[in-house]
């Protein structure tokens, strides 16, 4: 689990103030095309918790027992969406049509990513609901599993329930792995994670980005189209889908986790940030997506974030540093 | 300013989830005694924006001009401070003497640090001042000693006024360094920061404990003998100074540097964590110093957080690593 393994290139995220570099953060990237590894940088056969990067893969199994599950329900089943109410309505709406309610999810509550929609709470008395919770549309998918499975949905987050077996065996294909045979930890949102080797994750986009006619089509097209319910208001993974629509799916994790696949070019990409920075992942994930999609002034803004001070003025920026080695 | 310059060893904060290390932290320390340098993982010799460690050492300069300033308004000046009413009223009392009010404050405004104080701001429905800035202290200090100084105030955060040379001139026997020879940059809150090596900056906090009678000790006194003025509610600096009375001084900057120093021994300690990370910061100072105190018990919270997901439960740790190298 260290990127200095072997002796790699590494990208490295650079934090600048007055001119000088002031923090660095190292990333760790994989490139796979519809033929095998295009480029690494960093060691990319140690295992990563995958985090909210599995969603879409998580939600293959959904269709294999759910084919004709709606684009919206889907795109949020692979979301890590700001509780946002377009978010936490669909939500409600498909719990309600599983005879369930928000006390069913076994993700916990957290106050909104939004920060707009969780100052409304605050400002109405309200506490949040787990409905709110980033991946309670992952959730949903795994009470709709449950009921299609015909199981008991309670614990449904345990290791060995039908749901997580389900789970495990959709994505096994993808990833090209065993999973019983990987580190598991546990995520925010209570449900077991396994650590992959972001080689085999971006192979997993790559094959989600083939567009083939298969389940892999379908969560593509959810994703791409549905790029709001995926993340939200100000988020990266939005804002990268609606800058190059239906071309390519985007979905970044904690811990400085990122993957996407883009169509055409059936390219996967996964990163990791050694030190789990999200302002680094974000202008690793941006600038590498916009050299890719060869649109470099699509994403400016999160490629080139500038550094302020508390009276607004710039001081430094964030930046991409290419050609890095130990 | 890269940590990897020459063959150091390098000490680490782990990430772990599940039994796994998920995430990793790079962090320099040096550590200075009376008579020189005494350890150092990483590179020490690298500039470092110094940022709000550099506070105890601009206070000499005020002391120069002012030898009978109030303990705890020196305490103040050295803060990085919550903005709870006990660091705000102190600000806002400071400046009246002065014949000034929060409007005389360059810094700019920033929501508390503290919690709850910005929650009951909100629900009162009022703004937060120049004075909830977490170095209003700091700049308190600045325009007294534009007073003493005899000069306009206005502008005081420009590199040329007479209060940055003279907070440079008091600084510059402390790191033994020429301040007009190192990179600099603007902080947070508009003030100019120099970039020092670790090693200066861990001489400097050694020469701030050495305890003579002189300027030195009057800080040290100040800033342990009032260390809630410092920090305030649920910050390690005022847990650290409480935990040993009297016996340490310690500062937190942000971009993961944090400082130290040590009464008796006379150690002054500096660490750069190199992607910035306060989390992996506040675990390599608490480690650090509790091995130096020979206390490994009191800030054992602040050494070994938990991981907890959204229901609370824990699903890792971050630690201290030890005898890692590149």
């Amino acid at each position: 689990m260290t990127f200095l393994t072997g002796n790699h290139p590494l990208l490295s995220v650079a934090v600048t103030r007055g001119g000088c570099i002031e923090s660095r953060h190292r990333v760790a990237v994989s490139l796979v095309g519809p033929s095998g590894p295009v480029a690494a940088w960093g060691d990319v056969d140690a295992p990563v918790y995958s985090r909210s990067a599995l969603k879409p893969l998580q939600a293959l199994a959904l269709l294999d027992h759910q084919p004709d599950l709606d684009r919206r329900r889907l795109a949020l089943a692979c979301a890590s969406h700001n509780g946002e109410a377009v978010h936490t309505e669909l939500a409600l709406a498909w719990l309600a049509d599983l005879g369930l309610g928000a006390g069913a999810l076994e993700c916990g509550a957290h106050d909104p990513i939004d920060t707009p929609t969780a100052r409304a709470l605050d400002a109405a008395g309200c506490a949040c609901g787990r409905q709110h919770n980033n991946c309670s549309g992952k959730h949903c998918g795994f009470l709709a599993l449950a009921r299609h499975l015909g199981v008991d949905p309670a614990g449904y987050t345990h290791q060995d329930h039908p749901v997580q077996v389900a789970m495990r065996r959709a994505a096994e294909p993808f990833l090209g792995l065993d999973l019983e045979a990987v580190p598991w930890g546990i995520d925010g949102c209570g449900a077991p994670n396994p650590a992959v080797p972001l080689r085999t994750l971006a192979g997993a986009f790559a094959r989600l980005a083939s567009q083939g006619n298969g389940p892999s089509r379908r969560i593509f097209d959810a994703m791409a189209g549905e790029p709001y319910l995926v993340a939200g208001r100000d988020r990266f993974d939005t804002a990268a889908m609606q800058a190059w629509p239906g071309r390519v799916i985007v979905k970044g994790g904690a811990e400085g986790v990122w993957v996407a696949g883009i169509a055409g070019t059936g390219l996967g990409l996964a990163l990791k940030v050694e030190d789990g920075a999200k302002r680094a992942a974000e202008v690793a994930i941006a600038g590498l997506l916009s050299r890719l999609m060869a649109d470099l002034d699509a994403l400016h803004d999160w490629s080139h974030p500038s550094v302020k001070n508390a009276e607004g003025r710039q001081v430094g920026d964030i930046r991409l540093l290419w050609e890095e080695t130990p």
